[in-house]
């Protein structure tokens, strides 16, 4: 594309860096942004600026927190005998969303990756360790529930850390893959309805 | 969403501004930026802040330009007794792009929406008028093309520019309305067909 304007031009470069976020896109936000008041824009640089800034991570869990320490990590109404291990903050959420999980969380900042070039040293698994081996929790740490995606690098991850976690004597899980609630047996796909009868769940003795 | 800070939340809620980015895209971003190096969202603060501060417009036709005449308007090779009426900035570069048209445009920065509020006073309408008045161009006005979009606010502020132009002894013109090129006339909706034939060109004559 040709712009008419430098300023143009570079506010739709660095808007387009953003995943998912193409030329096209940029420009018509851009455009967007200067048919509204100035305000505006500074508003979202400001915020912009201060978040990537100030932003704070909790020395515990690794989660975004606004102090040394997050609200859950902090709350003693929460179970710190079991420890959610989450790829990032949206997971922390969405669990959070469900009122399913009462006890405590460990972000690893994402997962193990090779074409990406992650491996496990840029993840937050030796934190994750010493949760457990020094007993950096309230209390001692009984399972660990892995929560990670059910991709190729979510299931390396949780082999490597289930692996990793193998001789610390504290119970290794990772949440069920199956049919989601409301699907339709016919139309999921075959490696999904051959885990979920394989790990089906029996009725009788439970 | 309960944000587990509050410089997310403030970043969320601006970026969620922008239109067509809801609250989950705009978390997406956010931990895009936090994830990558604080020089990039630095580059996209000040680039943002700068377009939307440093901005100039065409003086002449209104289109986004670096200098007080934008290259379109201050070019000799171009044919300024056709002024072809848009929309904004994207549709220009539309134009420009089929390499069809060698004469100069005349931004109106929007169409009428009586829904948003958008009347003829908000457009720059006057001063396309003045154009042809006054002989602001460098020839006298032959023809305006009206290029604005085949929706109803496209068509309503076609009607409108048609009628002010209609004693200025300019011919007015619009863009074909049919069915697209490479279109399969079965799947073309009745109202574009309809128009089609109505419009339609005579090949023995011409």
């Amino acid at each position: 594309m040709n712009f008419p304007s430098k300023l143009i031009e570079d506010a739709v470069t660095e808007i387009s860096r953003l995943p998912g976020i193409g030329k096209k896109t940029a420009l018509r936000l851009a455009l967007h942004l200067l048919k509204q008041h100035e305000a505006h824009t500074e508003a979202l640089s400001l915020a912009l600026t201060r978040m990537r800034q100030e932003i704070k991570y909790c020395k515990i869990c690794h989660n975004i927190a606004d102090e040394e320490e997050c609200s859950i990590c902090k709350s003693h109404r929460r179970d710190g005998s079991i420890i959610c291990v989450v790829e990032d903050m949206r997971d922390v959420l969405a669990i959070e969303n469900t009122n399913q999980f009462n006890g405590k969380y460990h972000v690893l900042g994402g997962v193990i990756s090779p074409i990406q070039g992650i491996g496990p040293e840029e993840l937050k698994i030796d934190s994750l360790v010493a949760r457990i081996d020094l007993g950096m929790n309230s209390e001692p740490v009984r399972e660990i529930i892995l929560a990670l995606s059910a991709t190729m690098e979510g299931d390396t991850t949780s082999f490597y850390l289930a692996k990793r976690l193998k001789d610390k004597g504290v119970k290794v899980s990772t949440i069920a893959r199956g049919i989601p609630v409301g699907g339709e047996l016919e139309f999921t796909d075959e490696v999904t309805l051959g885990r979920s009868i394989m790990t089906r769940i029996n009725y009788s003795s439970e």
